[in-house]
């Protein structure tokens, strides 16, 4: 699937690509609403396999799936399969990653809560090993 | 169009109908992040020729389209006509209204900015007259 389908096949506009080393492939970021405001929001788009690393927000984030197939998941926990319609509530502090199924896009809403709390802090990678357990 | 087909034609859950004097027609409510929380998030469904009244938010709020085709209008300014992946950041005390076309459904994410600075206030209904002359 080429980047040209995807972007007829969601919602918000795809941004830029993301050169970050937080993040296992291409990703695509638009801020919605800016960093440094009241409420940021972003549309992060993955391509398949693409997933972040292990992360905390010291404030929390609600992820609200728009399109494709993906996964979320707490430290100590077994992975969320997301879907278009799904809803992620990440407390504050809560060690996570999420990021697209091996086969599919996935493309959410990012939204940062109590932001005046400070910056995400990023960990390890997901492992492969991990990773490709998923199906 | 019935809800039932409208419900397959958007992404987040359509809710419960509104039963509120703010709203001039039918129009449906599902909260994805609750009302109290840091960032309460709604997906609010307004049938066609349905608008909210005039009103400010103490806090200020983030509209995210979804889907279909509306209004957004800011006191003693032209309508802006939304579309799916439109993105409209309403200034804390900004009065206004926002709503649907006459011949569509309109959807959108509705993100309460900074809501410990109070609820919204409601005043008058968009009249007919200036409703109607929207294209």
């Amino acid at each position: 699937m080429s980047t040209t389908n995807l972007r007829n096949s969601v919602i918000f506009p795809i941004g830029e690509r993301l050169e970050s080393k937080n993040f296992n492939g291409s990703a695509w970021l638009k801020m919605l609403a800016p960093s440094g405001s009241a409420c940021p929001i972003g549309n992060v788009t993955f391509e398949p396999g693409c997933r972040n690393s292990w992360h905390k927000h010291a404030g929390g984030q609600i992820l609200l799936v728009t399109g494709g197939r993906g996964y979320y998941q707490e430290w100590g926990k077994p992975a969320q399969e997301l879907h278009a319609g799904d809803v992620v509530d990440i407390p504050a502090d809560m060690k996570h990653w999420h990021g697209a199924a091996k086969d599919s896009w996935f493309v959410h809403l990012a939204v940062e809560v109590n932001p005046e709390k400070g910056p995400a802090t990023w960990l390890e990678p997901v492992s492969d090993e991990d990773y490709n357990k998923l199906k």
